[in-house]
């Protein structure tokens, strides 16, 4: 099942909302005329900002060219209402199928990279490469988020975070003690 | 409350079971006759073998200059039962205070660092810096586990991860579908 939802701006400096806890994302890509979307697991929130991701893509990696050479890439959060197409985006290659064809996704137009964001996942945020200097040693990228959109409702997405060996983890319940922080610290 | 897990050997290439969700982690630290704790949300999985993990710690915290002095930390993972002690830690600076002493928690020797391990948290992943390269522009510690305990039951822990704001996130239930994925997948 795929849902539609309806999205709002969100602050590059905001974006560890959704991505802090640690779910697995859909990162799109395009190259010249061709489109990809990979599943990954491995990345960090680096800063505030500039707004900065950090994240490992590894290079045998179809998407690592595409973003490699254009500069540029979208990080979606899925839910786990999507579970199944995220399974088979993380068990295909761009080399040989069009993954927003193949898994009926939706490429909507970004506002700042000419990557697609995916319309079906609940947030959007729209990257550059930053600093490519960690990538010949440890295929990690550091990424500055440009533009984000996200989902205005439910007010948290329901993510599904990755265990290895084929086991998820999904999002549970929230718990907010905003009180308990220093101001400075929250 | 605090629990007293039954730990085992967890092979640092499966440390990913528990860190790739994402949860807000609990780093130990040891230098000279000093020890410290701080709360960290910003990591990632880099790699499986040496088994990697990526770390920002900004330079104004305390345990910044333990780590870059001492070459070493622990990576403990604690559970939900203990967040209001995850929100004090994150509110108190080492400077200040011994925050083993003033938040009851025990300091159990590690096995390959000095840096102690907590005992009261699900599992301890003791770690040397690998890499300090990306700390003057990124404060970024590229560590290598050298030696990790996970708690044998129960089977996964009830982490919390943050959103920031005072807003955590509690990880629910699990979905396994290793069936789904290509072997090298997994």
């Amino acid at each position: 099942m795929k849902r539609n939802y309806k999205k709002a701006v969100l602050p590059p400096d905001k974006i560890r909302k959704f991505l802090e806890p640690g779910p697995v994302v859909l990162v799109s890509s395009k190259w010249k005329d061709k489109t990809n979307i990979m599943t990954m697991g491995w990345h960090t929130v680096m800063e505030f900002s500039p707004s900065m991701i950090g994240c490992f893509i590894t290079s045998a990696n179809y998407t690592y060219e595409m973003i490699r050479k254009s500069g540029e890439c979208v990080i979606n959060i899925p839910t786990v209402n999507m579970l199944d197409t995220i399974i088979k985006i993380g068990n295909n290659t761009g080399a040989e199928i069009d993954k927003f064809k193949k898994f009926k996704l939706t490429a909507e137009n970004s506002k700042t990279v000419k990557a697609p964001s995916i319309m079906e996942c609940y947030a959007n945020y729209e990257c550059r490469v930053l600093d490519k200097s960690m990538l010949k040693k440890y295929n990690f990228f550091i990424l500055e988020v440009l533009f984000a959109r996200a989902a205005t409702f439910p007010k948290y997405p329901k993510t599904v975070h990755y265990r290895g060996e084929g086991v998820f983890m999904v999002s549970g319940k929230t718990l907010a003690f905003p009180e308990k922080f220093k101001p400075q610290n929250l």
